[in-house]
């Protein structure tokens, strides 16, 4: 890599905006292009479409291949979608142009049990290409995986691991308030999740990451999304909601060995949530019990994790990785 | 390395002893030599000098060449002392019998600023034979400079980090209890101060890690050890505290840049300690405030660091490592 690390962005929807104006900060990165598809950004400078008072000389471009070829980037910071079936050519465009990925896509943080012949493929591109594939964020990513992990590493003994995060969505962009299904009245949320159209992506994924890497293999896994309805009247920037309608979601996902929970994540995050906070409680050797209060903001976490991790890929052996694979967590300052 | 690790466990004082108790019980562990030049240890069998009620068949020898030879570990649990100057003897004999060594020596932990000559002499020893070197433990090793460093891998931005620690005494093992000065005279406690015979030994190293991860240069660090004393009397199981009398210590270090403080790290240790915790506060963006409530037991994490990380030494590249180049921490079981 050179001295400088050379990022493409790869999707300018909200968190490759921010994600790119995080990376324009940093004195270690310099953005050498930008790739969008959306016909209100293509041809437009990148400084214009990130609200910049100046041009940066990047004209973003739906062409990612001439983009990588022109750039020669060493990263490429790619937040298009959340679902591995909607990104495996992009990401073979990337590997192909010899740049390592970070994405932003919850389904890639642990993708092995989703889709195990997508990650042979990924991987074994990546190893032909020398180039690291790796997906992060805050949650997936971080908080309800990565971190009661790491908390593992001193206990003697773990019995269960269980994560608790609470988000007050009220602060939060206004596409994450309608896929918590803010404002919806009980029958209509109901009828979407049965439809697999609400709910947080990537729980499934932070217990199977905890689970693999405690070498553990769960029996059974419930995975169950509730509404939790609001009390009293709420108004956003982006919805309103009264009370007895849905104010956000209660995701839960237990892993059992021997109808014994060993594994217990739950999300809630909602408008009007009162506490905030990122708790992790481990039933072990010694047992942990670790707050982190107010909860971790997660839109700016999770461009933070983009860039971070892409400052950490140096000397790292190449393939498809999971944030479990590369060296403890850090800011890239 | 073989399927289940063969270890050997070199120091057998309480630290080492519980040691080799955690790897007897984990089944992917094989305990497979012991040494230690006590003359009450030596020729005895490990399980007797364990305490256990059958023999294992492991004779306690002086002769570490020899022990490793015969044996052939994959990892050498490594817990004789807390000094560099100590143990590099010790480190080269293990590296040249090609076992990986994983150390409770606290310099050991970040020994980069402390002694450079000696990290490249283990460096280039441990690459040539292709092992790896590396200090863990709780404190440091965990809890002021793994985890705080960690928490920033989510942050867009760092401006100071500070962690605290404030144990209760009272629990830990006599020595633990001797080397904070508990029962002292606050005259006794400067006196050894300044003869640098007490305090905790690691908190500058783990000051030290934590700049290093963050690629950020001190200026100045500043280290100061004060006394905490009784405000009533305590009796431990080894010590007997009058009030006035000294309860342990206060140890802080600081560093900044630019006049600024930007690491603050505070071990409060000392005998009955209320309110026990492990807190992290970032400065940052997001900010973060971490608490661990009751904090980390120490004496079980250390010994839990050391056989949770040679569990996860396969497949890293060899030479002396830090905690920071190895994949996320996590318990082996």
């Amino acid at each position: 890599m050179s001295e400088k690390l050379k990022v493409v962005q790869f999707g300018l929807g909200p968190i490759g905006m921010a994600s790119a104006r995080l990376a324009l900060q940093k004195p270690g990165m310099e953005v050498v292009g930008a790739i969008d598809i959306a016909e209100h950004l293509v041809g437009r400078d990148l400084g214009e479409v990130l609200g910049l008072s100046e041009s940066l000389g990047i004209e973003v471009s739906p062409d990612a291949s001439a983009v990588l070829e022109h750039t020669r980037p060493d990263v490429v910071l790619h937040t298009t979608s959340s679902f591995l079936s909607r990104v495996e050519d992009q990401l073979m465009t990337c590997i192909r142009a010899g740049a390592n990925v970070v994405s932003s896509t919850e389904e890639l943080f642990y993708p092995y049990y989703r889709d195990p012949e997508f990650c042979d493929r990924i991987d074994k591109a990546a190893k032909e290409h020398g180039v690291i594939v790796v997906g992060t964020g805050v949650n997936p990513g971080f908080s309800m995986d990565v971190l009661p992990l790491t908390l593992t590493g001193i206990c003697a003994d773990v019995k269960k691991v269980r994560a608790l995060r609470v988000v007050d969505a009220s602060h939060r962009r206004g596409p994450l308030q309608r896929k918590i299904g803010a404002g919806l009245e009980k029958a209509e949320f109901e009828k979407l999740v049965s439809e697999n159209k609400l709910g947080h992506i990537g729980l499934l994924e932070s217990l199977l990451a905890i689970a693999d890497g405690l070498n553990w293999h769960p029996e059974t896994i419930d995975e169950k999304v509730e509404p939790v309805l609001a009390q009293k009247a709420i108004k956003t920037q982006f919805v309103e909601v009264q009370p007895g309608q849905v104010a956000g979601i209660r995701h839960t996902c237990v892993a059992s060995i021997n109808d014994t929970p060993v594994i217990e994540l739950e999300l809630q995050m909602y408008v009007g949530a009162g506490d905030p906070n990122d708790s992790v409680f481990i039933d072990g050797d010694p047992p942990i019990n670790m707050r982190i209060d107010g909860g971790i903001f997660g839109d700016t976490a999770t461009v933070a994790a983009l860039i971070n991790t892409a400052g950490r890929l140096q000397g790292q052996a190449p393939g498809l990785k999971t944030m479990l694979d590369l060296p403890v967590p850090r800011a890239f300052l």
